[in-house]
């Protein structure tokens, strides 16, 4: 199996709702680190799993709408926990619509929010 | 497949026992930075895998009687070479049993070493 | 000139004014790591800058009333753009009183707000 | 699952060949920082997938004739192109070699390329 | 103290005069995860060092001339050994000369060429 | 000023005499992580600060007798707590003397105990 990965960030607003996440129901923020891996079991002709320069313009334009924002006002989050492993999940479904026309392997979306926590989604791209 | 990590140390002196190991037979010791990935299929209705806080508090939990210590002077040791795969696969089995009861999922481990080396053990939780 | 530094984090609302700041204006979020160095010429008679584990405790007592707070509504940040470096210096600041004490060197204190930004303030405890 | 990781790097030139890879048809060169690890299910007599000291060993033997290289002028890469997917492959293949006699397990190489971008590869020794 | 720091990357291609180099004296290549980080004594009315968006523009613009390069067949090393740290000095004088009108501090521009090696240089702005 | 820096490791085992230290007075270990950083305020013909090869060989003829032994049963100790402090200042000096024949900068050495905490020494060779 090979694969690629790609990382970029975005910083975020939001709260939680519900007594787990004590103090986190609070507004407060993050700073997510978000790594995309391309996983494919054949290299194409090129010695690719995936342009590495594509890969970067796409997680950018995925993460662009939500950097900067606070997340509790975005209309797809309404009623939403915007955990870290839910964000990895939401930016998974985003990059795979763009995706699936090209790529028929296996995406991960991983989301550094802090140097001791992390939460990732993986799935193959439908 | 979803997953959640968190990270803490330990601070141990131990040796080895075996030619193999060469200068690593005589008393020495580790930082060992630990990583404990939970995953699991589903998130909750809270949209989590584990709660963070609760992740942070078990994996300080199993790591406390573990931290400062000489390893070769604690009894469930006994004739058992540490090395870094077997305290991944013991602080697996440590954490298993506190989080069995609610999280039926993969837990991996991994215990970096250095900048250089690192060792993990991953099994369902039981 | 000896020293050490001990390293935490935030998570934080806040928003910015001034045209400079683009959208950045709007209310976002970041997630802090905080890593504060204690520099002095000579170490103590236990061969210590100062105790590790003092060290946590004050930033952790530090940083405790700004986790999981949207900046823009505490009272000690109104009329102020709480920047990397700002906060670096608030910081810096609210160490100083306490260790001013008995710690007579040089603090610094650096914000990563990502893996490709940071910001510090260094200065002399009084 | 139990793992051993050991890290290395090296630092090559290289150009590519294909419309695709835009200015980096140029020669250019990169670090790669090699990761190697051994995956097996079970530990041998010793409490070890594979002794560090031999893993380290065996990585070095396979990056000195690709370290300070041109990789364009090398036999082996003879019309390919060096991507870092497929030099994950390559260095893969070399160590599955001089390992196959001893261990029977998984192997995964993964090459940082720089902070925000990797390639891996991974499959059983054979 | 107040300081501020951005960080990008360029892979290039190169090689060294002088027997001192041993095998670096053949072609081969880095890649340089480059940061520069802004000191000043004040921040100005907004709160800042340097704007981290313009501090990114900046640095990007440098490093694209070098990126993707033999640096051996460019006018300006010419007779030049581009060591680790020569180039942090080159890239320093770049950014000195597009930031000396607004900013009147310390640049410090840090290259990592491996993850166990990195040059610096360090010099006021004139 | 030109800086440029290495890095290599070691596994010891130690204990610290005085309360302060609390559970640390303990027989347990630490994986130090050493960079050695030479600040000069000139290049050398060659465009050098130090060579990289000679600076990384060096580093290991200081850290192999101290790698996988009890700091506490070595003579050059007895009586002294090998904190991290101390013991970036005692690598200090024994980089010192090996290099004050060809080397008139500074000389300054960083050690990691974990991702969390660091100590160092900084100090002109004489």
């Amino acid at each position: 199996m090979f694969s690629v990965a790609v990382k970029d960030h975005i910083m975020i607003a939001h709260s939680f709702r519900g007594e787990i996440f004590g103090p986190a129901q609070k507004l407060h923020g993050a700073t997510y680190i978000v790594t995309v891996q391309f996983k494919l079991a054949q290299l194409d002709e090129d010695g690719l799993v995936i342009d590495i320069g594509k890969a970067i313009a796409i997680l950018k334009e995925v993460l662009t709408p939500l950097n900067y924002q606070n997340l509790d006002t975005l209309e797809q989050f309404k009623g939403i926990n915007t955990t870290t492993e839910y964000m990895a999940y939401y930016i998974h479904q985003q990059i795979s619509e763009r995706v699936s026309s090209f790529f028929k392997g296996v995406l991960k979306v991983t989301l550094d929010e802090s140097h001791i926590a992390w939460g990732s989604y993986e799935a193959e791209v439908k």
